[in-house]
């Protein structure tokens, strides 16, 4: 089969702290787009959406979140102007104190309305989960 | 940014015809690995996993779709022995009689605990439809 071209997979997550009650992490970008983004990025071949979502997780925070749903799926082509992704956005909780990985410039603890710069289409992302207190696996099923 | 290399993206659809209550649209796979599947496949760059869901629909099988909602996201690394793929699947409904596609070697409409020999993990995929009557869209997001 002559491999395709697709969208490329990514996941975000939407990190609830445990010790910090409606406040969620963003990373300060280093790279451009400059801006406050979720902790995310791009899925391994071999690896499920949910083990990326961990582990870009704690690259980037530090962090070991428990997944609690899947916010949802975002494929816009215009959402990220460097090309075309789709990503699959978790909500999850993890405890402690985050501290920003190499990829990031800095970490930011806030309520999640009172974020601004959010690259990418995040603003989105954000004002759907505080549209919503459901969020949850089953369904939609992630496997 | 170099181009990582991600799973493919793509989509499969749970068709239900309105004439045709409780059983659902598979296709009858021309190419290996043969047997039954959802109708489905990969989603373009520059379009929406919506769109895409709709586009496959009706390539495969004719049919113009409404989706429903999304049943989930499976990317387990072994779900095509071809490569690994993520498919975002989706419920929806249809009128009308299909007829195969370029793709498909012939349409079958049955109730889904019946399909035999169904592919890829399209039977996990109808497993989980069957133990759901909660199909929807509004949370999960899908845009």
């Amino acid at each position: 089969m002559p491999r395709p071209e697709t969208p490329l997979l990514t996941v975000d997550v939407i990190i609830e702290l445990l010790e910090r009650p409606g406040e969620v992490v963003f990373i300060e970008r280093r790279n451009e787009p400059l801006g406050l983004a979720l902790p995310g990025g791009f899925v391994d071949r071999g690896e499920t959406v949910t083990a990326a979502a961990v582990r870009e997780a704690r690259e980037e925070t530090g962090l070991d979140v428990t997944l609690e749903g899947m916010l949802g799926v975002y494929s816009d082509p215009g959402r990220d102007p460097r090309g075309h992704t789709a990503s699959i956005v978790f909500v999850g909780r993890a405890s402690g104190e985050p501290r920003a990985g190499d990829d990031a410039g800095g970490v930011r603890v806030m309520p999640p309305d009172k974020a601004q710069e959010l690259v990418f289409d995040h603003a989105r992302i954000i004002e759907d989960y505080l549209s919503t207190g459901e969020v949850r696996f089953e369904p939609p099923f992630v496997r």
